[in-house]
């Protein structure tokens, strides 16, 4: 898994017009313009109260990568994609701006400036893509995750979508879903990456391996313990349950329900270990979940849930939908103008920002962005944005492990000062609204 | 990018359950019994007329790579995940089994036996979440793309999604989406990779970043040559399209819409061009298409499609829903069993199968699946499966450059036989029936 940690390069998971625009610039002379890019999203997907923040983490271990060595330099030399005056330029490059953004795990809302990257024109523009493809699906899945965890209450949800997506996207995807409150994934370059607790037993296939239902229990049971879960629908539930019980007496772990009518079978599958005995043996669903869905369930004697497609698709809404825009770049005295878009139907705001989220007894109220800074008597509230990158220098602790850590509790404080209205699951306005000031 | 080529291990892109079903059959002996397990789909997405298969190239590249090295054999030791046995198991790991399958770029339907892999059980079912991985991911993203590739009719579609998806998804997207009938892609890795055409010139932000879009347009002009294409909407369209023409003259490439009502705005931009003299420049749109979005623009002026988020998260399929499931398997006198889940909701039928297109008067009919074999007597039609792995040996032909190509070539082929109703883009039935025989 070496490959994994550190790849050799990262710096090719990259729109070519990032490249060209790199030589046009260096033409022009404004490649070394100060500039300010933002990552932001217009709105949330449909029906969402609020959006979270993932990937960086990520985001910052890539940078460390995002070298050009001789095969990519070639690629482009060979394709005649950009000129050798650029091909140079890129040999150099190494980022020596500095990024500012939502710590990984906050929540936000249409317009937050999640992220802004001073630099160069060359230097920030060409991290566009690779940065927007970590967040836009980290920050999906996250956004996901999230509403099914509080859906789930206090019962675990665990992910085990990785079969449902990219097998790269899926390490990143169990990352992100742990940021949004899962207790652990069944994927195991996760496990080994980001320390994430990993689970899983068994599926059908070992059940239909074996000559009988009781074979395949009595051997799953020997090998991995009682405290293990066995997978109780690849013939009939009640015959699965007569024989788990029987095998591995009242103190077997779990049992797993995979398919049917899973509000019916968790109550019948409780009441059949009860009356065996078997009162701490708990019942693990895991058949299409989603945050409806186990909302569904709540009033069902479930004890975690196993959540796959529906999570690493980011239920519905795959993408986060984020941008990357110029907002401002410098001239050479150093005077900075505002910049955006003139379009129909895709707002941008130009300019430097700041954030707040105002706090009303204990309560998030107002997401207040001012442009470039907030009035002074907007009252109490917590600022949003730390430093990721200093002149270069990468804050290592957002990445890996600790990282990972870091973003889950920041996750679980920012969501705990949201307001009740955060928590539906039907569709609705974002939980606080957005102010840009001066109004 | 010798990372991306040829990655350490493979192996971890698993989940947990793979390994410790392994080690449950090895205590109980089956762990070598001979398997058959079968990828299939019980049902295209809703409304689909057919599906794409792709990953087959990317799974036998990364089979190759399926090793467990010290650093994975020393996280599920100190995790205590698998035990000792399992781990001098997994150590060994090489897989002699075969795998046939429909060829990457064949068209699919409910219940086509997509791939199946014969092995003993031990060496098959470590594969399943990697093989879903890549077939589920690709397979969507190829899906979208043939349908959206079959709106566009003879104008080229453009991949440059990658933005919104993970960043490795992004290379495989971009590669399914090729296999799926689109010319290009933004992607540079997928261009390194697999030898895809690349292109991309220029963002909103570089127009920005200059002090007038003329000064923009002049410097992208003399760095990149007139064939080039300018972006027009940053300010106003008219006034860019004008400013445009007076720097490059009537031999300008091409010129790019990326917001806005495209189809009011594809007339407006061709009746000025043309008014300009400029009647072979090209005119690209860009923004939120979709196979709806492309029919739409049928009858417009436009030249070519580029196509992001709807492309890269399979146009509302974000995964193909393929499962892997164990459907026969051998005793120790080498008869097989067929074996099947008996489970409500989620069909799956049991047993070696044989799959035929069959073909009437050049026009595919019917997916006829033997179970085991066909009838001899079902008239004309085209055998489905292809040796992927002979006992361990890989048939690298399907890997690389040479494999997309073959891919893209048995996808024209196979969507040219299809009847002209699998081109529809409203909601229906898949285009033609699968069959499942005897009767």
């Amino acid at each position: 898994m070496s490959d994994l940690t550190r790849t050799g390069s990262t710096a090719f998971y990259t729109d070519q017009y990032e490249l060209t625009m790199v030589q046009a610039a260096l033409e022009s002379g404004a490649a070394d313009r100060r500039s300010l890019f933002e990552v932001f999203g217009r709105s949330l997907p449909i029906g969402r109260r609020y959006g979270v923040v993932a990937g960086t983490g990520r985001i910052l271990e890539m940078l460390r990568d995002f070298r050009f060595g001789d095969e990519e330099l070639s690629f482009l030399s060979r394709e005649q994609i950009v000129d050798s005056r650029t091909i140079d330029w890129l040999a150099d490059y190494s980022f020596s701006g500095s990024i500012r953004g939502y710590a990984e795990g906050e929540i936000y809302f249409p317009g937050s400036p999640l992220m802004t990257i001073e630099s160069t024109f060359a230097e920030g523009v060409i991290l566009e893509t690779l940065i927007l493809s970590a967040m836009n699906y980290d920050s999906a899945v996250a956004s996901a995750a999230s509403r099914m965890a509080q859906a789930a209450g206090d019962r675990p949800c665990a992910e085990m979508g990785g079969r449902r997506t990219n097998e790269h996207a899926a390490v990143a995807a169990a990352r992100a879903a742990v940021i949004g409150g899962f207790a652990s994934t069944s994927n195991l370059a996760a496990g080994l990456r980001y320390g994430l607790r990993t689970i899983g037993t068994s599926a059908h296939s070992f059940t239909l391996l074996h000559d009988s239902e009781q074979e395949a229990f009595a051997a799953q049971l020997r090998s991995l313990g009682t405290d293990t879960t066995l997978l109780l629908d690849t013939y009939d539930v009640e015959e699965a349950l007569a024989t788990a019980i029987r095998l591995a007496g009242e103190n077997l772990g779990g049992v797993r329900i995979d398919s049917g009518d899973l509000v019916e079978q968790a109550s019948e599958v409780r009441a059949g270990l009860d009356r065996l005995g078997a009162h701490d043996t708990n019942i693990t669903v895991t058949s299409d979940l989603d945050e409806y869905a186990i909302a569904a369930l709540a009033a069902s004697p479930v004890d975690s849930y196993g959540v796959g497609t529906r999570v690493v698709t980011g239920s519905g809404a795959p993408a986060a939908g984020l941008v990357y825009k110029l907002v401002a770049r410098a001239d050479e005295s150093g005077a900075w103008t505002s910049v955006a878009k003139n379009s129909t139907g895709k707002p941008s705001r130009g300019g430097h920002k700041d954030a707040l989220r105002l706090i009303d007894g204990a309560i998030a109220v107002e997401e207040a962005v001012g442009i470039p800074t907030l009035p002074g008597d907007l009252g109490d509230g917590r600022s949003l944005t730390v430093d990721l990158v200093v002149d270069g220098e990468i804050d290592e602790s957002y990445i890996g492990a600790d990282g990972v850590t870091k973003a889950c509790a920041r996750h679980d404080e920012s969501l705990a000062e949201l307001p009740r209205s955060a928590r539906r699951m039907q569709d609705g306005e974002p939980a606080i609204p957005t102010v840009f000031y001066p109004k």
